[in-house]
């Protein structure tokens, strides 16, 4: 059983836009067993994407198209497949409703472009309803080919492919176990952690292979296994992770799909603790990632983004002596931030960060990518000192990571 | 002139690598004037390689490959090249001291496998040297077809493109140029744009074409002129953007790769005015959005983030009242935080978020995805509501946006 994958849109042959729907396709087949025969990138133009059609029935059994569905006159997609299956357009009354709805909800009055949307092959099998767009996706078939056709529009495709399109193709096309596992670490480098857990990696079974995903300061460690029968290769893995669990407890902080800003949240919960946040080189990302989780407001209070000196002082209280005498980029000072948080906002917990983005503002002493970050809770205080590179946008994913980190270790210490 | 890109390798089908090489060879190519007719995913197997430089010959004039010429038995591109154009191996001697050279700089010895990459087509017009990797590039002719090959490690492959590649495709195929510019919008959905410009969009010269590129909330009109006259096509687009200004200038607040926040950052810096916010439902992305802008300590002072209401009234001084009689997500509460912020963080500008970010919180008069924004200045306080979907991630996104277009609006307006 294999699958042909045709990208459709002008954006992903002019370097605009890299083709991220058709890894993610992939990987989630691959999940479902089923390989990928090609991926082909074409323009919205008729004869380019009718040619595709035909190679890909050639070659594959399952087709799945993305893009070119939008109401817009550059979108073609729907037109290439009526006249590939010999099909007229039909209005589709579900399809109709959910467009008047969307736009209902949002207060606006549908355009006629967009009510087109609800024109649908006749000879469509299959209509799938787009919960958070206008586009419908579609499932044909010629000569005994599937042909399913989605938005191109990332979130869109993704919801409609998880919520129906793959429960039903594992339905069509059983067969092959392949599980996949994932054990998520931070705070120890790719290389580190690969001779540290060397003996184990070594002697994982032939069935279970094992790979580093590093970014930002985590590493994930994906565990795929292999074979007919998934109970016995899930608890293969499972055996593996509890062994892994024993070598390197300090640096694993969740699994599969978990997010480090969830993992302590979910312990916040438990535990009936509160948070509060000080930022200054993080400039907030650290409050949007804590945030960014649907009821954070049970136990995250807010945060104080003090970008000046004078701002740490007025609104965290951090003295200007401790400023004068150690520096903004501090121990001191990321204490000072975090028991300032801490004390104003009546939180539990605080986290203090400050330090260098980048790329500019370093000093010798100090390079860019300087932060200290500091955790105060119950009893406890912690600070750090972590050395970044020079650019921006990694160091304050990087800081964020390794707050997050040292949050979870002193939230876990609580007992 | 067109171009076929194909990209050889498993890890491409499976989703474990993401195609970045061909977006980058597109951009790259477009920029030279040379339009990309399709880019192809293919695994490392003879005959799908075969087939696919049959395919590309037919289709463009000059083929790109990459990958599948490292050193190991899974990479197989350079016997698919020799059987192609009918080649037998020779050794290459100024290859073959490169790749002495590589390893010995490395402190190692090269085994044979490596040493066998100094093996490459007789046919080959040109071996293209690589300083940071042993496999070769080659650039190969069959029945008037340009074929080039690079090795698919991107930095080895981007360094032999921008060194010796492109400059000689530059000096080959002058003339054809291909010329992008984006104009962006914030504020106006695609489908409500195309009917607002249409008129402006039916009436564009033959040689300039459109498309729309929507993501939360904003929407990237890319025009892209063709014409054997580079300096005539850019002045026929410039021609067209002046006419769109004219049409959608409440729309428009960038071009090309601009970002919403440098565009505001810009402004204040040029006027000398300085900036805070005050968040609620975004939780601190908007002040990270801003912060991620280098040199942006310049004129952002930072931001209180005040979740819950009693912190809205401890950090912000929003009266218990306004609350009480309006609720927390509410036009007058929005002013009252941005209020708030610009008088306590002591800056010109400032502006206040308060919303239901979903997707719980919401009530049947205030839906998940409500979201009220204010932005006080000089003289000036404006407060706009907007409703937005249920997921969370895209709201705070689409408000951030939505918030820095109203302070484009509000400093703009300052003159």
């Amino acid at each position: 059983m294999d699958a042909f994958v045709i990208s459709i849109g002008s954006e992903l042959l002019t370097g605009h836009t890299i083709n991220t729907n058709a890894s993610w396709l992939a990987s989630q087949l691959n999940m479902a067993g089923i390989g990928i025969r090609e991926v082909r990138a074409i323009p919205d133009k008729l004869e380019d994407i009718t040619a595709a059609l035909n190679d890909a029935g050639k070659k594959a059994s399952l087709v799945l198209v993305t893009g070119g569905l939008g109401p817009t006159n550059d979108d073609i997609t729907m037109n290439a497949l009526c006249s590939y299956t010999g099909s007229g357009l039909v209005v589709d009354q579900k399809v109709l409703e959910d467009i008047r709805q969307f736009f209902k909800k949002r207060g606006r009055d549908p355009g006629k472009v967009n009510l087109d949307q609800a024109m649908v092959p006749e000879k469509a099998l299959k209509v799938i309803r787009n919960p958070n767009g206008t586009a419908p996706g579609l499932w044909m078939e010629k000569n005994g080919i599937t042909i399913i056709a989605m938005p191109g529009v990332p979130h869109e495709m993704q919801h409609m492919f998880t919520a129906v399109i793959l429960p039903e193709l594992i339905k069509l096309f059983p067969g092959n176990h392949i599980i996949h596992r994932h054990v998520l670490t931070q705070g120890i480098g790719e290389s580190f952690l690969a001779s540290r857990i060397s003996f184990w990696e070594n002697d994982l079974p032939p069935e279970i292979s094992l790979a580093y995903l590093p970014s930002a300061g985590i590493v994930k460690l994906r565990l795929t296994g292999r074979g007919k029968d998934g109970k016995r290769i899930r608890d293969m893995i499972e055996e593996q992770i509890t062994k892994l669990k024993r070598i390197i407890p300090e640096y694993i902080w969740g699994y599969d799909m978990d997010q480090m800003e969830e993992v302590a949240g979910r312990m916040l919960r438990e535990k009936g603790l509160s948070l509060s946040t000080a930022e200054s080189c993080t400039g907030g990302y650290l409050a949007h990632r804590i945030t960014l989780v649907p009821g954070s407001s049970d136990y995250y209070r807010g945060s104080i983004i003090a970008y000046s000196n004078s701002l740490k002082e007025l609104l965290l209280g951090v003295s200007p002596g401790l400023i004068e005498n150690h520096g903004a980029v501090s121990g001191k000072v990321a204490e000072a931030m975090a028991s300032g948080a801490r004390k104003r906002l009546g939180t539990d917990f605080s986290v203090g960060i400050t330090g260098i983005a980048g790329p500019g503002g370093g000093t010798a002493g100090k390079p860019a990518g300087t932060t200290w970050i500091a955790v105060e809770g119950p009893g406890v205080i912690a600070s750090e000192r972590f050395i970044f590179g020079d650019n921006r946008e990694r160091n304050i994913i990087r800081t964020a990571n390794a707050a997050l980190m040292m949050l979870i270790r002193a939230i876990r210490d609580q007992g």
